[in-house]
């Protein structure tokens, strides 16, 4: 039997996934260095990122970033300790702080749970997902939360950690994880191992992470909100975040349960996907009654009280924002015994249903029957501005619709040269991505490249019969009026246009 | 037969109500001033402080308040006249400013639309509102817009106005009102008294009016947005606010049509709505979870992201937010002939039911059956904090549920002695009003004086067994314990106690 291979998207390169552990590597990484252990279970986006803020803390820490040993997740583990950042980021303290953590030699990666024996603390960064079913139009047919993968984790730590851990979830969860799934595993298996079940300490706090330009400070200097399980836990949590965040700057704010950190997280995205999905139908009723909606939404927004009003735009994307209400919904529901967040679901239903509704109305605009060979350019992939991170984009389900119809698609991105989640070849310059001949145009993620563009606005006007979907506002009045010369330019939510 | 009277809910006088015009009055007050005429039609809470903004501003004016000789409103038309302020206002530069126009004999209220044929600018202040059909549990059954007295309002206008006059409309009105029902109403009647129908301006404007201490800065001194029906209207609104708007300070946003400024006034309430029937689901969570719901959205706030998420109540009330969501949706049913608008219906429908459910909450917390001859003291009843307007204020169906169950309830609210709408005595004097027996004690509106009282929390501390709800939140942890030694507190949103 062959070998299983774990492939990096980022270097190409594919390592075997070891079938047993890494005892001696652990070890020599303890001994080596002469410091408290924290190891960080999960090494995605927030998880890699926490390690290297933890690493390079004032506070001397030896950091153990641990890993599944899956063919999708373990290339991360070679890379990290070849000091190959296993994260594309345009924030420059990403691979500084990486740099910095080899050479003094207090980062580690590895595979092997038998990492959590040494630590003193431990992160739980992995994702808990929500599966959803939606069909083609995006109604939202149903959900769930699979807890089964994250019970393993825990259950791998409950089987080698300390008696007197401090266990800390930053894991976005539905509130009442900690209470009623976490703790009693972790007590069960203390037990079970003849140890004391009284001593170790659990607690929840939140990143507000940001991918980005900002990704280290939206960590390290950021406010964050934390809780224990019981009074010593959450004084353990204080101490500890004492050591790594910048609290004198950004002061921690202590709640009283870990149900109220929990509620917290999910509020917060719950809050921004629901002032998404509400924008949803005032940007259909802009279209329909002549009304430029970003005008209006920027006079509005002088107001500080109602400075949060967001965009229309092709859709809600990312990790957060898709799924976080219905972890809220779900833990009514579940954990509580009660009805669903009728709102909150109905806004990611609303979020999930517009990149659906932004194809039928960029169809109906340019007045297209059907998209067959079709040569069609999209300037960004990702879901968010200035970042290379294609998590539930938007463009994806756009994307998608094209392709079905026939469409010739290339794509731009600054940020990136592959798309992962549809094995697509990613164009990082913008002149090659131009030069070619369209029929279409879209604006598809608001990169300030685009918006600062003099060059493409100039290819763009020179360019005759294109049709120009600007699906995020990105264009100004000034520019349409040039490009409205030869070409044709839509964009959701102005009717004035 | 008797001449009907219009009877003062302030001075308790009564006016007969005239049946003839008062051309006199206003040749009088013309002739005695020698500025151009700006005619405000309504002298409601908004019109009047307009008014009052109009007649104070660096350029003269001379400032016609019209309102309705109906046995409501006629009232007050000769109280203005006499010099007695028709609004009670927190705020001190309402009489200040009342003062001022009284001295500098620039203001004059009638009754007679005939002043328009003097105005050169006519500000349209009237109110709209809309019908709604709940059932006791607050479900929205239906609701309409009926338009026919403000049909009847512009065509007052239109048979006596000049033909070159500025209507400034700055009512809140369905999208789409201006084009289709303003302008054509005036536009006939100029044509069928002769007149060039096209020399006339048409504008709108929205205040963003705060009831309040800051009532009359919130007009004056704060950004506004307009349109006008044409560019020359829209040139014509800019020159006059731009006379009475501290503008330099608070720079006006134009926008290109009148649909978009009726629009972004509907919005920015809509939004606010939205955001607090958003609140009134995670408040139960909350409830269910055993977590302070306040504490969370205390700690969320620190994001400036996220600093309008919003404080749960007992509901939502006052003029706009109640229906401002409906106007929009029926606009868009009705003036454009598509969907209603889903998420904006349902969040008026759910802040709606809040009394409802916060009654129910308030019975079962204390386990009360049926609250026949309980005592209860109401301690607030105005809609908003440190206002007296009790303009739809949620504290009336939460009050008519107690009082349909036999309560013996008494009022307390700093700013009122009157409850119009309960047809109530309003105890002024917050000592004074507790010193009754009570079993039931609720916080309904989040006064200041409530907040900082030691004298409340001392006397509130001294009863015994009494019950204690806080519907918005306003005791803090600290007198929470005080009060539960000897009573019992329960507060909405706050599982946690």
């Amino acid at each position: 039997m062959n070998q299983a291979l774990s492939k990096s998207p980022l270097s190409g390169v594919s390592y075997p996934v070891p079938t047993e552990g890494d005892s001696e590597g652990i070890e020599n990484f303890i001994s080596s260095n002469n410091s408290p252990v924290v190891a960080v279970q999960g090494l995605g986006f927030v998880g890699f990122v926490m390690s290297l803020v933890v690493a390079s803390s004032q506070k001397p820490y030896a950091v153990i970033g641990v890993d599944k040993d899956s063919i999708d997740a373990y290339w991360k583990i070679p890379e990290i300790n070849k000091g190959i950042c296993p994260i594309v980021s345009s924030d420059p303290l990403v691979s500084e702080l990486f740099e910095a953590s080899l050479q003094q030699g207090n980062f580690y990666a590895t595979h092997d749970s038998n990492a959590f024996k040494h630590a003193d603390v431990i992160i739980v960064d992995i994702n808990l997902d929500v599966t959803k079913e939606n069909n083609s139009d995006g109604d939202l047919l149903s959900f769930d939360v699979p807890l089964e993968s994250f019970k393993k984790a825990i259950e791998s730590i409950g089987s080698s950690c300390k008696e007197d851990v401090l266990i800390l979830v930053e894991t976005t969860v539905p509130p009442g994880t900690c209470r009623k799934i976490v703790y009693p595993i972790i007590v069960e298996n203390l037990k079970s191992r003849g140890l004391d079940a009284s001593k170790f300490k659990l607690g929840h706090s939140y990143e507000r992470v940001m991918p980005g330009p900002n990704y280290v400070n939206s960590i390290k200097n950021f406010y964050r909100v934390y809780s224990g399980i019981n009074a010593q836990s959450a004084d353990a949590v204080e101490k500890f975040l004492k050591t790594v965040i910048s609290t004198d700057e950004y002061p921690l704010t202590r709640l009283k349960t870990t149900e109220s950190t929990e509620m917290a997280k999910v509020l917060e995205n719950s809050y921004r996907a629901m002032n998404i999905s509400f924008m949803v139908e005032w940007s259909r009723f802009a279209e329909e009654s002549g009304v430029n909606l970003y005008d209006v939404i920027n006079a509005i927004r002088m107001r500080p009280t109602h400075s949060n009003l967001m965009y229309p735009g092709i859709g809600v994307g990312g990790y957060c924002l898709t799924k976080d209400p219905l972890l809220a919904s779900w833990s009514r529901k579940n954990n509580f015994d009660n009805k669903k967040l009728f709102l909150s679901e109905r806004g990611v239903e609303i979020n999930d249903k517009m990149p659906f509704y932004s194809f039928n109305y960029f169809k109906k605009a340019f007045n297209i029957e059907n998209l067959n060979n079709k040569k069609i350019l999209f300037l960004g992939i990702s879901y968010r501005s200035d970042v290379g991170d294609t998590r539930f984009s938007p463009v994806e389900p756009f994307f998608k619709f094209c392709l079905n119809e026939g469409a010739d698609i290339k794509l731009h991105d600054p940020f990136l040269n592959y798309w992962e989640e549809t094995n697509s070849k990613v164009e990082k310059n913008l002149k090659k991505a131009l030069m070619h001949k369209y029929d279409i145009v879209i604006f598809s993620t608001s990169h300030t490249i685009y918006k600062n563009s003099k060059l493409l606005i100039k290819i763009l006007s020179q360019k005759t019969n294109i049709f120009i979907y600007d699906s995020i506002g990105i264009l100004n009045h000034k520019q349409i009026k040039k490009l409205n010369k030869k070409n044709k330019v839509k964009i959701l939510g102005r009717g004035d246009i």
